[in-house]
């Protein structure tokens, strides 16, 4: 059963876009994925086709209806096949992970709501259950772009989607760190070599610089994810949480 | 003197891509900000046209060579007009934030430069003023789609592009906050009604509700934030930093 996409926007001719060039787009002519782009405005119900109202209390800007995107939702959710989580688009949503990803990108696909304007009524959000996820801590013209995103990250987990098998574990993120800086020919570049280890051809040593390099750069650009990967490493099995770290101190 | 992207990427037909539609691609149209995508394999010197290769230290994967990627990024930079901050979309790079989105989004522009399999050698960052961002902790396909992400950010915050001045300083990260929930019409849907309080026309209450709306859901759905915001507020205008938090304990 393939991952299948369903997407409720005011734009569906954005979808498939970037994700139907390539390996993203293969997949989706092979059928690996499916999608289909639903335009909310066929739902709404007076003679303008109104989707958007505005604020209530005032205030710049339109905020899209609660009743009109319901009737969009309802028509494809629960739908065929297993039950997809639905995905509203949102800066006040819970920040995407790559956890998130692959839990995503294991099941049966996704229902995703693309808020446009200032939002979407949040009685919307108190009616149906709808998970609110945010890519990131800015501001997008629209959740069409992160919609694709999202899918963009799911997509290339998709077995069979990716050329090779990626290197999966060792990335960033996944390990909870950053990954190691790459390098490859010319050995010599601008003055600049390769490091000498990558080149030495001893296993143990390569995995234990790339490790270490992982670490500091994470302790160093990331100090949030160091922070994380540290109290999650210490922190025994079950039982008291944290306590190792208390101990330390 | 518009806003101009550059784009360098193997996959420059992702471009404008989602961005030529809507909005962004009326003010596209218009002029309000240009683009141009450059093919990085354009930039390739053997004959097989090759951008990347096997990671030094061996590894899933191919990276991409930083002679390839210099050439193109020499072609480009410095360019006419002033001077253009060069990003790298990687998720090692540091996150991308509403502040420096808008610092970009009031420059010249920015040249992007869109990593695909396992990297960029990284040499290139140490040989070359780049600002490696990314967009958040999980991994795409390649930058393509963060750097579409990026510059839809950007291209709201352009003069004259969106329709109606946006609200601004109340929307989500723009104040350190979530942004407060939004209600439009109908009043009452599904047995649910508009918040009492938004339909009163008074509004210092409704200002004052949506405060304590912004304050009560960034605690609850993003602690990460409140800390940081809650730091700021008690942080003093100079000296001893967070000596009124230190205080509290």
């Amino acid at each position: 059963m393939p991952f299948v996409a369903t997407i409720l926007t005011l734009y569906p001719e954005m979808f498939p876009g970037p994700l139907g060039i390539s390996l993203a787009g293969r997949g989706l002519r092979e059928g690996l994925w499916s999608m289909e782009a639903v335009q909310i405005r066929d739902f709404a119900t007076d003679r303008h086709r109104s989707v958007d109202d505005t604020p209530a209390g005032g205030g710049a800007g339109m905020v899209m209806r609660a009743d009109v995107i319901a009737a969009a939702l309802d028509s494809v959710v629960p739908g065929q096949g297993p039950a997809r989580p639905i995905l509203a688009m949102t800066p006040r949503g819970k920040p995407l992970t790559q956890d998130r990803v692959r839990a995503l990108a294991d099941g049966p696909g996704a229902v995703i709501l693309c808020g446009r304007f200032e939002g979407i009524d949040e009685r919307l959000f108190e009616a149906r259950d709808i998970e609110q996820v945010s890519i990131g801590d800015y501001i997008l013209s629209g959740g069409e772009m992160a919609a694709l995103t999202l899918l963009d990250a799911c997509i290339r987990l998709i077995p069979g989607v990716m050329g090779a098998p990626s290197s999966g574990m060792d990335e960033s993120f996944e390990t909870g760190l950053l990954e190691y800086p790459q390098y490859t020919r010319p050995v010599e570049w601008e003055g600049r070599t390769i490091p000498e280890v990558l080149r030495s051809g001893d296993h143990a040593k390569i995995e234990a610089w790339r490790r270490a390099r992982a670490e500091s750069d994470t302790r160093l650009r990331r100090p949030d994810l160091w922070e994380r990967h540290e109290g999650a490493r210490v922190q025994p099995p079950s039982g008291a949480r944290r306590r190792k770290q208390d101990d330390v101190k």
